[in-house]
C-alpha cells in the first residue's frame, strides 16, 4: 500500500542511511565481519600445528579470552549459539515437559534450544527502553498465571513446572538484568542469559551473561566476533563448568584409550580451526566495538530529527555494543515498515525487520504465553540498519 | 594380570607395530590429519572471500565433490557426524517413543543420535566378517522379537514403533548390505546408514552411504577427510534433501528480509570455512585412500604369523577404505587385550581397543537388546593398530 505519506517517509529514511553509510560500495550489507591479515596467520597456524579439530591450544585460548572479556571465570565453546543455549539449559536443570520464560521479540534459536530440551517455551513480553524481556511486566504475568510450590513455579493453566528464564540481549542491548533476577528470585526459577548478541555490551561494568547461572555466546557469520559458526557458554560455576564440557564433548570419560561414556551427550565441541579464527577476531575486538560506537553516534545524530522515527539508544546504566542499530518507527505501521524496506533495498542498503513474534510461528502457536502489546508493537516498529563496524571508517557523505 | 604368555603376546605384538611403523616418530597416535599447502591455501581464500560462515561458495564446491565421489544425487553438509545422523533420523520420520535398531558395538555417537530424536535404541548383534550389523542375526532376532502391523514394525515386548535400522561401516569395512536391504524391506523399516567412517569404501562401485534412504558422513579430526568438525548426509531423494536443508538451517524460509520459520528446526549448517578445509581435503583424497590400502596391507603381511590373531581383511565383494586397521585376537581376552594396548602405549604406538558396547553404558543399559554373542566377543578382541596415511610413506622397517 503505498500511500503518498509512505513514499515521503521512505525517500527521507533512504536519504538518511545515505548520510551515515553511503559511501560504501552497494550492496551495503546489514553486517559482515571484519577479516584480514590476522585471521590468516592465526588459521594458516593452526593447520600447520596439524591440529585442526575439537583438541588443540587455540580452543584453549579461546575461552581464556573469552573469560577475560567477560569476567566469567569460565567459557566453554561450542559449535553454534543454539548448541550454547541448549547445553547450558540441560545443564541448568531444564526437563522434558517443562516450560521456561523467553520473550516473544527474539531470534528463533532462543526458542528452539528450548524445544531442543523437550521443554516449551512460554512467552512474556518485552521492554520499550531495552526491546528485552520486561521484568515488571514478567512479575505481573507469573503473580496472575502461577504460584510457588515446594518442588518450584507451576503454570497454573497447563499445571507444568516452569524451570528457567531466558532474557536474551536484543541488538546488544542490555535487559535489566538486576531488576530480572529479583523476580526470578522471588519466583525460583534460574537465570540463563541470552548473550548470542551482546558480546562487549556491559551493564555498569558486569558483561551480558554473567548475571545468570549461565550466559551464552554466538560467533555466527553475522555477529562481532565470527568464528565461521559457533557459541559459547559463560559461567562462574565449576560444577556447572564441568558439566557442560561432559556433556559437549558425548561424556567421556577421562583415559587413554577406552571409551566409556556416562550419559546421553553431544557432539558440540568447537573446532581448533574455528577458535583460531575466533583468537584473531578478539585481537580487535576492542576497535571494532569502538568503531560500533562511532556509527551507532552518527546513526542517532543523523537520524534525530527523523520524521516517522528514533534510533535506539543504550538502556540507561548500561554499555551497549550497538551490534545492530535500529530505527524504531514512532507508531507501529507494518506497510510503513515494508515500504521503507523496499525503499533501502531498492537502494542497496540491506535494512532488515526485527524477527517474526515466537508465537506467530507455526510450531509455537499454542505454547503459553503472557500479554504481549509491548512486543506486539515493537514488531511492526522495528527497522534494523547496516552496522558493520567498518562502516564507520567511511567518509560521512553530504546530505 | 600379567601372565607369561601375556607378557610374550604383547612383546610381538609391539614388534610387529614396530616392523610396520617403527620408522616414525613417537607417538605414533591413531589416525592423525594430513594437512598441508593445500589446505592453507583454500582456507585462506575463505578469509579473503569475507564469506567464512554458513553462506560462501566452499560450502557448495564441497556439497559437490561429496556427492560426485559418493554418485549421491544430494549432499548437505553439517556440523558433525552426530548431527548428520541426527538430522537424517528426523527427516525420515522417526518420532519420539520409536525405537531404532543399531548395533552395540559402534561409535557411542550412533545411539546419541536416536536418543536426540527421543527415541530408544535397540541393540542388535555384529558379524564377524564384517564387524558391521549382521543382517542375518537381525532378522532371527525380529522374528521373535518384532511384528509387522498395519502401522510398520511393532516391538512385542515393549509395544514401541520399530521406525528405522542405522548400520554402521566399523573401521571403514562395509555391511552387507544387499542382504540388510532384504531384510528391511520384509520387515517395514527404513535404511539410514551411518557412513562415518566409511568415506571411500564401496561394495561393487557402489559407495557406502547410498544404499539406505539416506547415510551420514563426518569429517571428524580422526577421520580420512576431516573438516576440524563436521559431516554430511548423502540421499538420492530430492524431497528428502530439501527437507534436510530446511531442518539443518533453521527451517527459514526464502525471503530477503523476513524471518519466518515453519518448524522446529536446528543450526547444524557446516561454515564455509569449515568446508574450505574439506575441499583441500578431497583433492587428495585418492592419495590417502592408496596410502591406506598400502599401510593395510603392509600389517596384514607383517601380522600373518601373529600367534595371537590376524589383522582385519575388507569384506569380500567389499572394497575398504581401511580407516583403521585392527587385530582381532583369536579368542576374546581383555585382560591380554589390555596388556597388549598397555605395551604398546609403553613404546609409543597409540592403539586402541574398540568402543564400550552400548548396552554396558549407563544411559543405555535398559535399552531394549538382541542377543548379542558376537559383539561381546569382539568387544574382548579388537585392537585398533595406528593407522595415518602417512605412515605408508614411511620406510619398512628392519624387524
Amino acid at each position: 500500500m503505498l500511500t503518498m505519506a509512505s513514499v515521503e517517509s521512505s525517500h527521507e529514511f533512504v536519504g538518511l542511511i545515505e548520510k551515515v553509510v553511503g559511501a560504501a560500495a552497494r550492496p551495503v550489507v546489514l553486517h559482515e565481519p571484519s577479516l584480514g591479515a590476522e585471521e590468516q596467520r592465526y588459521v594458516v597456524e593452526c593447520i600447520t600445528s596439524g591440529w585442526v579439530s575439537s583438541a588443540g591450544k587455540f580452543v584453549e585460548e579461546f575461552e581464556a579470552r573469552i573469560a577475560e572479556c567477560t569476567g566469567a571465570r569460565h567459557a566453554v565453546v561450542v559449535s553454534s549459539g543454539t548448541a550454547a543455549l541448549h547445553a547450558a539449559l540441560l545443564t541448568v536443570g531444564v526437563k522434558p515437559g517443562d516450560e521456561v520464560l523467553v520473550p516473544a521479540l527474539t531470534f528463533v534459536a532462543s526458542a528452539n534450544a528450548i524445544a531442543h530440551c523437550g521443554a516449551i517455551p512460554h512467552f512474556v513480553d518485552s521492554a520499550n527502553d531495552t526491546l528485552g524481556l520486561c521484568p515488571d511486566a514478567l512479575a505481573s504475568h507469573l503473580r496472575v498465571a502461577a504460584e510457588v510450590t515446594s518442588e518450584g513455579l507451576r503454570n497454573r493453566a497447563t499445571g507444568r513446572h516452569i524451570a528457567a528464564v531466558v532474557p536474551m540481549h536484543t541488538f546488544g542491548h542490555p535487559v535489566a538484568m538486576e531488576r530480572l533476577l529479583a523476580v526470578a528470585s522471588d519466583y525460583k526459577i534460574v537465570v540463563v542469559e541470552d548473550a548470542a548478541e551482546s558480546l562487549g555490551s556491559f551493564i555498569g561494568d558486569r558483561h551480558t551473561g554473567t548475571f545468570g547461572v549461565a550466559g551464552t555466546l554466538s560467533f555466527n557469520g553475522n555477529k562481532i566476533v565470527t568464528t565461521g559458526g559457533g557459541g559459547a557458554i559463560v559461567t562462574n560455576d565449576d560444577a556447572l563448568a564441568d558439566n557442560l564440557r561432559q556433556l559437549t564433548t558425548t561424556a567421556k570419560r577421562p583415559h587413554r584409550w577406552e571409551f566409556f561414556h556416562d550419559q546421553v551427550a553431544y557432539n558440540y565441541r568447537m573446532p581448533n580451526l574455528n577458535a583460531a579464527l575466533g583468537c584473531a577476531q578478539f585481537d580487535k575486538l576492542p576497535e571494532m566495538l569502538e568503531q560500533k560506537r562511532q556509527l551507532a553516534g552518527r546513526y542517532l545524530e543523523t537520524f534525530a530529527h527523523c520524521r516517522v522515527g528514533q534510533c535506539m539508544r543504550e538502556p540507561i546504566g548500561a554499555r551497549s555494543n550497538y551490534w545492530l542499530n535500529a530505527l524504531i518507527l514512532a507508531f507501529p505501521d507494518r506497510a510503513l515498515r515494508d515500504s521503507m524496506l523496499n525503499a533501502s533495498y531498492n537502494a542497496g542498503f540491506h535494512c532488515r525487520p526485527v524477527w517474526e513474534l515466537m508465537h506467530r510461528l507455526p510450531m509455537f502457536m499454542d505454547a503459553p504465553r503472557a500479554p504481549l502489546p509491548v512486543a506486539e508493537r515493537l514488531a511492526d516498529s522495528i527497522i534494523n540498519l547496516p552496522s558493520s563496524p567498518i562502516l564507520a571508517a567511511l567518509p560521512v557523505a553530504h546530505g
